[in-house]
């Protein structure tokens, strides 16, 4: 059976690395076409799609999935559209391909150009939300990439109509329609085969919980790039504006807390703690959030009674996704930097304060994917950083950090041109 | 005795982690200085360097390792004067940390400033030369970067006393010790855990054999930068100047055979093989360069009377590093873009051609970190690429493609001010 996988995934691979040699040369024009033709498809197939979607669905609460389990595999009119003006909105994006990005002649006559090229084939391995389909093939098909899609058993049927959908949008632009491809089997095994596809696969992006992220990292002998938890942090200076940290600190906390960049620890200067954090606390608790405090804060919040728990040493490292916040007093700037490097995730943190020596020296310090002063932590994703779309937000350190949009989903190539320089 | 190397090694990467956040943030003379110390050392300890050398060697030699093996274990003084100037001139580069590589601000009033900073801690797997040890040490330490390195056994002495210079060098320049440190076993074992040291080691770089990167690439579970192999082809277009195609061809085979950069393979028109192949083959294999040719070059050296070998298959794939061509009859351009993209490894190719269009579909086409027009191949180095030192050549499409340098050692932040900015 292993085998029948090794075939199938082996052939799929061919296949993308066939087309995305084509596709790297593909006009902006045709891919815009294909695009465009999907977004039509999308709303012109949508009994279809809801169909499948349906199947999906009563299979889901058949197997007892929670509630909100469910409505994240939900599909119905109004997520559609969302879906197809998202697609529009790519087809009105510059196109990165093909970009100069350095351009220079050498003392010996040679003329360089580095030029931006898509990456090649991208396997993708995702979970859950149906539009995660659409997101990526859009995505990698506008920057001149094959995409190799596996999505999760949840919503099978459902990525299996959009695929389909998206394919014959591809073929129908003059693009190849191997540019776009969908695993058909949800078994493990044939992931295993597509991590290890190395002669024809140049990146995989995991999108999905810690769990799939893990496996795939470590599984995977082709490069990966992740996109993990976010414990992200709000530190509240000494030269701090009250009502501004309360701003900031609910929007983070608050807004909408099952998300990566949503904050999970509040660490407040010990000089203000006495002062500021009892009303930040009950601004929280008014929320619904609940605290779980270190010896310091609780002693604080105990003499103002304001609801609050012990924190066990795990609360420090934990991405909570839901209304709880870890609570520290900092006797330093140093000591929060510290703090963040060592328990944090490298994700979003933010310093409140009107020292702008302090926030200089938490921006360089705090070793961070995005360090925000005076900003909330939820302005951390490729909409708000202005690139349009993102197909996640890398937590790892190499090829891209922060927001992945189209540029990311791109490498470059160097174009020499000479007259017949020899070196020896 | 697992157990102990876990030890080990994770402390090792506690240590670089921590020297890395300071590194992080160290002013550019405090690098320069070590630099400049470190190069005054290799001269002043030549001595201790090469005494703990003719140690390595002589067990080298009992081992039975071939001479020119040996050759490439030896220090000798012209060597270490050679390594120290190496050293000066990482000096006097540019530092790559805190560029600005990006600014804007957004309609909400969010600044946004993208920087360049290290990448942190960078896991360094190398064989043989013991100049490896000085150059990836002194690139990581001008980027920014602790490291950690893992020389190979047949040069155990030699490079642990080379680290000990870095290191003292880095002390005295008052920057952290542990910036670079040296795994002080050559057991797999300990190699094994630093693979997997994802908690504080942010990218490992192998240098050396295809083996070597091979195991390390399937082994490690933090990213791996890899620097392959390079199945270089030159393509010989109709449009041809022959004298051009020949001197090109020579330096591409002849200069360097050794190297990833020198060329493999040749293809040759079919509309002027007949004319310009024979003269090319002569001067080949005056060369000492030994022909594998397909049915259509064999036949018509045969009728030139010129010496050559029927090719296997694996010929067409083979990175020979010895005086060893490939050869091969094409019918048009296409071709030639297309077996270059299948049998190929994606490192250096080059058309020689009088035809601008053809020559822009070849480099449009060939999917190669570089590709030349009417250059040598063996132009694909840092130097000659103006980057002035290089930790390798990257094979692959994130992060660095082509030329690693110092910017190439580097990733970037985010740094995003606002006044009280909030999302919801």
């Amino acid at each position: 059976m292993s085998v029948d996988f090794a075939t199938l995934v082996t052939d799929l691979g061919r296949r993308a690395r066939a087309a995305s040699l084509v596709l790297a040369n593909a006009p902006t024009a045709a891919k815009n076409d294909a695009l465009l033709r999907l977004a039509d498809a999308i709303l012109g197939s949508a009994e279809t799609i809801l169909a499948a979607n349906r199947q999906d669905l009563s299979q889901a609460a058949a197997n007892g999935l929670a509630p909100a389990q469910v409505d994240r595999l939900t599909l119905d009119l109004p997520r559609l559209r969302k879906l197809a003006a998202s697609v529009r909105e790519v087809a009105a994006l510059p196109d990165p391909v093909g970009k100069i990005l350095e351009e220079y002649t050498r003392p010996n006559g040679l003329r360089f150009q580095k030029v931006r090229v898509p990456i090649g084939v991208i396997g993708i391995i995702y979970e859950a939300r149906p539009n995660v389909t659409i997101d990526c093939a859009i995505l990698c098909l506008k920057a001149g990439n094959a995409a190799i899609l596996r999505g999760g058993k949840e919503i099978f049927h459902t990525n299996q109509v959009l695929a389909d959908l998206v394919r014959a949008a591809i073929a129908g632009a003059g693009l190849p329609i191997d540019a776009v491809q969908f695993i058909p089997t949800t078994d493990r095994a044939a992931l295993l085969e597509l991590m290890k596809l190395n002669a024809y696969v140049h990146c995989i992006i995991p999108r999905g919980g810690e769990g799939l992220i893990r496996f795939v990292a470590e599984n995977s002998t082709i490069p990966v790039i992740k996109h993990y938890t976010g414990v992200c942090f709000v530190y509240v200076d000494q030269a701090a504006d009250a009502g501004m940290a309360e701003r900031i600190l609910l929007d983070a906390k608050v807004s909408r807390p099952g998300v990566c960049n949503a904050a999970e620890q509040l660490l407040i200067h010990a000089a203000v703690a006495e002062r500021m954090l009892p009303p930040l606390a009950r601004a929280l608790t008014a929320q619904g959030v609940q605290l779980r405090c270190d010896d310091a804060s609780a002693a604080i919040l105990a003499r103002a009674k304001v609801a609050h728990q012990a924190a066990v040493p795990k609360d420090f490292t934990t991405e909570f996704l839901e209304l709880t916040l870890a609570v520290r007093v900092i006797d330093s700037l140093e000591s929060a930097i510290g703090v963040i490097n060592r328990d944090g995730s490298g994700h979003s943190d933010a310093i409140v304060t009107g020292d702008a020596a302090a926030a200089r020296r938490f921006q360089a310090g705090v070793d961070s994917a995005a360090v925000f002063w005076n900003a909330s932590t939820r302005f951390h994703d490729g909409f708000e950083f202005g690139y349009g779309a993102e197909i996640g937000i890398s937590t790892d350190r190499l090829h891209a950090r922060g927001p992945m949009g189209l540029p990311e989903l791109c490498i470059h190539k160097f174009l020499i041109v000479g007259d017949g320089q020899v070196r020896a």
